[in-house]
């Protein structure tokens, strides 16, 4: 590669992504498919980066049954399509233009491509998002018909489940890197200056892009594990959760880890070590031919067993882990009613959650404590990218 | 303010907020508004933040012709939406659930709200994007009926052109530290390298998040301003551009800055001395009852007088600026056909650029050449909130 080819992977991997969402469109009797989602359109043409934060301007991927995709672009982002992408065909228009804002090129484009008769697959479906204003998609279905138009995003999420060698390495590599800044986090003073400190070590380890990092902290655990750091100081016994969702070549890990401040309240210091028995279990479940249902279960069963001795429960959080790659998360979900296999080459988190009460001055406070790892189902079983967090919490002086 | 009341603004300012909103909805016949996008929830309750990246699970926000908003959002997020906003009716489900991803509630919320002959205002209209799946919108487009879907994005985005003094101020916080970030910036290398030591003097310098960052060079200027820092390293008479939107307590600056190593080809030392007067012309002209398309001639006067000697050419970029907010760009567009008056309160960039050969071993090459500042514009004319680019261009040593 050369210094301009910036994530672009070889040639066979996008012959490989496109013949396997071809295969899929034949089954599924999609004529062709419209994108507009910036993971499904990386994902199949290579085209990701910082342009996508700006959402004035959408921008389109047009797939057929047979053949190279063709983008359809703005003006501004044909010299970025042409340096990252492997398209040839690449069409554009100056935009923003509110008249028509590329339907008019992306219309064509299918027209060219799918008999009136067709079924044409758009990104409608469960956890999908559109790349365009609502009321375009809906001028847009007018102009296709008598053409039909189908979910297309089940399907790509379905072949973007198992990752390829390339995806996979990525995602190891993002997952080592933040476990390493995770290692050599040792900062103190408020939930900012740990947080900041951790995200200037990410960048130092080589990851290339942190979208998403959440710091919380409270006596002896957290209220929740969503927001951005604030400026909570930590004080003796003190939790800190940092969780980050972090990128290398456009691929995400996500894992938590927790770190305490003096003292570890007995309260906490059994939910942690319960929650890292279950967090092993659903590593050990994450084998080829076990549903997504069945490692939830297996870390429900471990919660389960031992909660309620300390006045513990799991936390309403929906599931207990997810798909990562292209997105933050993606299918398939570690939920009970989520029956996925697994099969060699998903990529998933584990991510079991336990709240209690902890005593404090005043009355007890409700605390939540998550744990979370990286793996990849192999042949041979799971295999962990995060380095496997400590039974004992951390200490952060 | 405690330490735990991240982001969130006085009561007034939230008062004030949706009350011009409710003005706006009587004013164009919205009985109700569904809000999805980040930045229309954020603006009017205050939720924002990290949870936003993930998109498994939508948010909702109901606002009805009079009273305060209803925020139906995934039981995930109560504990967020409990610590960064002022909302009191907060209701939730467990999520992600295909069957039914909150679509229930939100109606619910709708139906007690708005007469079957109402007309509900969601995000449909030019440069929106929905924050649930596109499925799932057409399906609630039938739950609701007989009441009609109209656009609420215009609606939002006109209110939203007028910053009020809590949003100008964080956006003059940001772009003084990027100014400052910039400013410090010393480090050679590769473009990754100069890009890396800007992120974390960006970082160092008070930025919260910096979801926008792009680094382009080439000798005597770049092929375009869109993509991620490569591994090009900086030789002499190299060119590089750095573009950021940075952002403190969710608001956006944007704005560039170049730097040369060594020697300025002189093509593009007359390319940048042209753009920084086109910059001061676009600066000048933003004034109170000037148009956009007004601010946009000043520069093109500028660039069309000048670029022929130079053998450059403006670029088709389509707009020369645009506003800045919550959103990395937001109306209006510095575009020929954008006949927004400009108001005080308004926060917008200037942003030219020319296209030019530099001579090169090989034969010449084509380059661009950005310039891109953030002004407020007051009663008393425009105020620069990014520190004035030098005329010179900095040298990186």
């Amino acid at each position: 590669m050369t210094e301009d080819d910036r994530h672009l992977a070889p040639q066979a991997e996008f012959d490989g992504r496109v013949a396997r969402v071809q295969r899929a469109m034949a089954a599924a009797g999609l004529d062709a498919l419209v994108l507009t989602a910036q993971d499904n359109v990386a994902y199949l043409t290579g085209f990701d980066g910082p342009t996508w934060v700006n959402v004035a301007r959408p921008r389109y991927c047009v797939l057929a049954k047979d053949g190279a995709p063709v983008l359809v672009v703005p003006t501004t982002n044909v010299p970025v399509v042409r340096r990252m992408t492997w398209v040839q065909e690449v069409r554009s228009w100056v935009s923003p233009n509110p008249a028509d804002d590329g339907l008019s090129l992306v219309a064509e484009a299918v027209w060219a491509v799918a008999e009136p008769a067709a079924t044409v697959g758009m990104e409608i479906g469960p956890q999908s998002r559109l790349g365009m204003p609502a009321g375009d998609f809906l001028a847009f279905r007018e102009r296709l018909a008598p053409r039909r138009i189908a979910d297309a995003d089940a399907l790509l999420r379905e072949i973007r489940k198992i990752k390829t060698p390339l995806e996979i390495a990525a995602i190891r590599q993002a997952a080592a890197a933040t476990s390493r800044a995770f290692a050599r986090l040792d900062a103190g003073g408020d939930e900012q200056a740990v947080a900041g400190r951790f995200r200037a070590l990410l960048f130092e380890e080589g990851l290339e892009d942190v979208p998403y990092l959440v710091a919380e902290s409270g006596l002896g655990g957290y209220p929740s594990l969503q927001m951005a750091a604030g400026g909570r100081r930590l004080t003796a016994g003190s939790v800190l959760a940092i969780d980050t969702g972090a990128r290398v070549r456009g691929y995400y890990c996500d894992f938590n880890r927790n770190f305490v401040c003096g003292p570890l309240p007995e309260a906490t210091r059994q939910a942690h070590a319960l929650l890292w028995e279950a967090t092993e279990a659903g590593i050990r479940a994450a084998v080829p031919g076990a549903t997504a249902a069945e490692v939830w279960r297996a870390m429900a069963a471990v919660l389960d067993a031992g909660a309620a001795a300390l006045g513990a429960r799991r936390t309403q959080s929906g599931r207990m882990g997810h798909g990562i790659g292209l997105r933050l998360t993606e299918p398939p979900s570690i939920h009970p009613e989520d029956a996925t296999v697994l099969a060699p080459g998903m990529v998933i988190t584990v991510e079991p959650s336990l709240a209690f009460e902890v005593a404090a001055e005043g009355g007890p406070l409700t605390r939540t404590l998550v744990h979370e790892e990286n793996l990849v189902v192999t042949e041979g079983g799971p295999e962990l990218l995060s380095a496997r967090a400590p039974r004992e919490m951390t200490r952060l002086e």
